[in-house]
């Protein structure tokens, strides 16, 4: 809670359904972002498309699905940063240039972007988006090879950063992941068809078989002859631990994982870590559920749902003149007094980034008659922005950048406050390469610079 | 689950804020009636409104808000029922007669309002909508009585049925319910600013205090000068015991008792009836939680969120031809394999009405690997439709109607399955006076006639 | 020009385009008003109907006619008076009341319509609009009569003013006009389809054939028997003489007359009232043009379109910061220098209402070149209000009724100003029973009171 | 009637105003155009803007007038070609490029424009749009030049075709017109502020003053030291007689002659040549006006507005089942019974495309009683399209590329039929350098071949 999600590709090749898959795919994908989406697909000659602000379920419509031919498609979900968020930077981005059509969805996050970008308008190019996304089509339109393979791993060999993509030409779709696996991307199947998605719970909408885990620094090319992988880059892998933590849905399987498990597993450990005399474990819903679960289980404290959650909420609300207290988190949460009244409560989440919320939940939970409430989060404290397509604040809004636990816990106004700990937490995932700069600073990537967003942006 | 939801009434007197809470509070309502909603203000001289199809959070914008102008106002949340459903049906419905300004929002369902109306189009009023809630206007218009008091006791006692009422005038806010009490209808202060609400969850998301429920029979006045009570009618109270088994939300209070206590106590109940070996306890999220935590906790298995729910589901999707099993339910719910595989599962829901949702999620476990699947309903079978306002199938379509639980059992394909006991449920909410119809076919209110609905429809 | 447009009725009995002709005819009666339009169909059981703001072309698309059943239709056009204008308060109305659905479209104005609605609202009627066209209805619904021709002829004999209706049943259309037929209704007849239209050019859109006019005090009924006239009044005749002078389209056959030649015959009769030397005589376009042409003929002055007009002009413009001279009428409105300068120059226009219009077009004019300009008016000075349905300044903002030729010339800058005198008008449409009132003050009907308009709206 | 309009460009600088300026002359030039329009403003650092389909007078609204900040800004209408054209295609383009924003607005069509596309994409540009205007982008931002004047003169010498061109950086206007002029340019000033729009009828409505026309080959460069001429290339000049006999507004002067004088004449020497016995003479308006004047005129033969024009005409109409002859035109023009019946009539046009409409036009005159019609056309027979940016049919669906007037008069079925000859065209425009190709073949810019419309489009 706190940290902004990010984004959803996908991708299927060779089924006539291949635009419904797609958009029940970015159905099953929308906690990744929630912004706009898009699908673009293709019936091996024409590319067609549609892209909008809004919800999948609100923007696709029957007749637009129906105009959607053709057996592949891809599709993206982006999650929501600045309010003036052109619909140019919505994606997938298509292009059309020397070998043809071609199109990319993009999760992640290049390092290396603007001065990619600099180096190309030097160079005739005219940019469209203020995405970094936008230099893979401009770096292939540009490049001599006439064979898009090689053009492909010429290209990656000239962008550094975090990037799961998924791009389709009118012939093949290709799924790429960077040579540290930051981001996830898996492959599935259903008969003939292949499928790429950011997470395997989108298969299961489908009923397309989960395959494998696209490998860091892995080219998978899907054509109508089959399924070719290249390995165009070795490096250590680093996959975001955060997806575990916070990202990814409880019922993907993410690097060989149910991502419920290792949720509970955490909570389960911090509970060790940790264990505190209470009456109650809650969850913070929803994120927070597993690892709960987890820390009453191992704890053996009674569990109850002592926060309700409102789904309905939309994107902005109106608050009265006369001020509500915790107006914001009020909306979507709300104590069950009659479960925490005259209770010790612990209350488990999953990771504290401003500490804001944190603090008016336990307010709540105070007001609504609790004694004593007791937080546990199940990750360690994020003390460092994620430079590899997050959307986090920057270093001086998180809290645990520069305040110590005691101090948090002073400003949350707990009456005790842990947090999992590094060792727990790898203890948890059974694995030790991981990006985890947001706790440990230790960047996989090393940074050239902080990269500064918003090159003039050519609007329209 | 399968039982459609009703409607949400609110209303505010007293505070500048006036509109502005009315909306928060049917926000906080909005699980009782997604379709529509409206909200009419005055200033002591004017009325002032907005209705649209919709969500609260999407049709309300800080225009609307700030032309709702006064310090008093009523809102209405109505449920989805037909396509067909014209705007002139959507609530608070107003009206300028006699008297001057009236405004009305209504919980519940009349069932002589067929012979009411008949009566009243005979005698040349003309009608603007098809819903039964006009006939209180009608009644009021034509009442000879100058005193509004008296006028309503006398329109109450030609109506019969089911009705929580909210109406305004220009400078009082009336709460009224039905002599059976059927549907909720609480009162709430928050300072000098007294408020009703179907549910008193809608106080804590406005920082209002809960009072008291309005009694079955019960006129409130409330104007300038404070608050007054008439006992128009003096009946057996028979409040909706549905209510508590799946309407109403967990964080409230209900005829004096916490909504998520007696979920959860239909749960352990239910344990004790019809306890079964099996590895974990999993809800059918989120209606089932407090009672598969009941459940889980008597009969001391394992509890486990086993079904993911997706919460972005919109209003219709867009079916692949190549068809999806369980289409409809795989878009809402996703069991999580690694907790299901191999497990013997029993899964709580609250209720049975077709049965269809159940068969669906039972193969959508067993696919996922459960080995067992055991169901339990945290309430009676559900044999006999509504006539009070909720909007459930027709008998015909109740499966519980025509179905012994065996034959349900073999058609859901549980291994096995067993419902809460009449004696159960009454032992749970702790108190004789309720109407029980739909499980037990007694109706409080006898019926003329099934009502006919669908009078012809002055649509526009 | 300055006078506003009032209303077109439209109606079709017996072909299954009914519909489509209505909304074709509405199409072709654009010009009595643009502010909103309705259709109401019946296929003999049901109404089927849409309203809405805009044109007609805008706001009826293929699937809103098509689903707009069966063999009768009635249709309205709504001119624009205030922003706050309610969609309620669009036409046609619909109800259903003792006898079954009726629906109304009314061109026209009731003079006694507030004290019939207080007495109706006294006796128990709830009003849904503020038109005095709601009044028929409540009307016919409270009549004890189980007749309908009885009960309409009964509540004929309680309106006073001018209406021009028409209704439809599920079995019936039927045509009125007010007993002094102030404004227009003609019949036409397109096989065995008979037409109810406000003037007869929408006819030859749809190919039917112009058969006569309603007379004053008569009511058509037609049903699959045929075509039933009753006369229910005897008075003198007054049609509204400003249809011929601007209202009505050229190409429309009125009261026997064809709306072009006579206003070319008063361009004539005025050229001979009040002929003056110059070089060319231009008409204000469009309803200027008639009698610019018999002007220009009859004084053998070359013709020229001197004045440019602009047809795209939408509803608002938004005005730079920098003010432009003549703002509003120069988006209209634009001279040719090469036509005007240095000439002398009769403008010929149909009416001057407040005087600011001809003001503008002078001094544009006069900017464009021109030595002289002088104004011929095809009409007497407008001097009072209408009350019968024509959306006219207030008497204090027509200029003609506080000022003399002289003066207004002065105002406008003309050269030399002359209005046809009433002798001249009456001449040219060649028969004398004509309400004349906006031009004499002569009221065919006697005026309780100036109506006031605004009753509080029980807006929804 | 027929030709499809083509595009208007116009563009401010030097006024606070701009947007607001721009958006009035769209407004004035909205007869070029109708299918969507866009502007984009600067305030010197920042580009804004607004793009939409539909009329200016619909898709500019205060709000979006208000954020085209600054006190520069472009515009365009586009005229209606395809249902399919995406928002991408609608002018001005802006793009971001080495030398930092550039925008776009160009009426004319380029000949060498595949070719171009084709090199630069092998030279890995990305294009955006199917328009040929986003070469002029391409081809800036490619070159090496770091001065814009010069570039933009290297530029202009690789592009063939018919061009007048409004382009706008952050601190400059530059007014472009290809160097036979084809398109017309024209500059205007208002105080301190110059403004180049397609036709000079623009001015008039924000009251600036006409100053010259842009003269072919000739670029204008605006900034805030002034205005600075530079003549690029030297050709015969060859201006589009079309502009004089049809788009052109009859109140803009266009390459030093008035317009409608020049219809007049066309109307005049049409007489001499072609004079008919009839009763009168009508025109088909709105085009066909001033020809007709001058035909009647000459002919001293009556002029009568003998067909109505509804100008409420929307993009498409329903048709009724029941087909109504001639519907496409009867929507737009009715004849005016009194004034044709049983008369000799004679007919004026600007031109005949396909025939369809001038045969319809006849047979409703005949249907309404006309006794003979004479078809008199004030142009020549128009007989190969325009490669020059005029939207017309292919050649095989143009009637006089393969008919003679005989047989045209046949197909029309008019009693006679006669065409202005092209003798008498240039008499009346009274120069001879001019691009007459649509009536001569005599293509001005030679044709590598026919140009392929429709490059694969990287819709978005």
């Amino acid at each position: 809670m706190g940290v902004h999600d990010e984004c959803a590709v996908f991708g299927v090749f060779g089924n006539k359904d291949a635009a419904n898959f797609t958009y029940l795919g970015l159905h099953a994908l929308q906690h990744r972002g929630q912004e706009s989406s898009g699908i673009i697909s293709t019936d091996g000659k024409e590319f067609y498309g549609h892209k909008a602000r809004g919800l999948v379920s609100e923007i696709f419509t029957k007749q637009v699905i129906e105009n959607l031919k053709g057996d592949a498609a891809i599709g993206h979900n982006r999650y929501s940063t600045t309010g003036a968020s052109s619909i140019n930077n919505v994606q997938p981005f298509a292009a059309y240039f020397k070998d043809g059509y071609i199109a990319i969805s993009h999760n992640g996050n290049l390092i290396n972007s603007e001065s990619i970008r600099h180096h190309l308008i030097e160079d005739g190019a005219i940019f469209h988006t203020t995405s970094d996304t936008e230099n893979f089509l401009h770096l292939l339109a540009k490049n001599k090879s006439d064979n898009l393979q090689e053009s492909l791993i010429s290209v990656l060999g000239k962008v550094r950063g975090a990037y799961s993509l998924v791009l389709m030409t009118t012939d093949s779709l290709i799924g790429i992941r960077d040579p540290y696996g930051i981001r996830p991307l898996s492959l599935g199947k259903k008969g003939d068809c292949y499928i790429l998605s950011s997470e395997s719970c989108a298969f299961d909408l489908i009923e397309a078989d989960f395959v494998r885990d696209v490998m860091p620094g892995e080219i998978l090319f899907i054509t109508h002859n089959g399924i070719e992988s290249r390995q165009f880059a070795y490096e250590t892998p680093a996959p975001c631990i955060f997806e575990y933590v916070y990202f990814a849905r409880p019922d993907s399987l993410l690097w060989g994982k149910s991502v419920y498990n290792v949720r509970k597993k955490m909570g389960a450990i911090l509970a060790e870590e940790s264990m505190v005399d209470s009456d109650i474990v809650i969850p913070v819903p929803d994120s927070g559920i597993p690892a709960a679960l987890g820390f009453a289980e191992r704890s053996d404290i009674n569990f109850q749902m002592g926060l309700m959650r409102n789904h309905y909420v939309g994107r902005t609300f109106i608050e009265p003149s006369q001020s509500i207290r915790h107006f914001g988190v009020k909306l979507k949460l709300n104590p069950i007094r009659s479960i925490v009244d005259g209770k010790t409560v612990t209350v488990v989440d999953d990771s504290i980034v401003r500490g804001t919320t944190s603090k008016k939940i336990i307010k709540m939970l105070k007001e609504a008659g609790a004694k004593k409430v007791h937080m546990r989060i199940s990750s360690p404290p994020f003390i460092s922005p994620c430079f590899y397509g997050v959307d986090t604040p920057t270093r001086r809004e998180l809290i645990a950048s520069s305040h110590t636990v005691e101090e948090i816990r002073k400003y949350i106004t707990a009456d005790s406050l842990n947090f999992l700990s590094l060792d727990g937490m790898m203890k948890a995932v059974e694995k030790k390469e991981f990006c985890t700069a947001c706790f440990t600073k230790n960047y996989p990537i090393k940074l050239e610079s902080e990269p500064a967003y918003g090159t003039p942006l050519p609007f329209l």
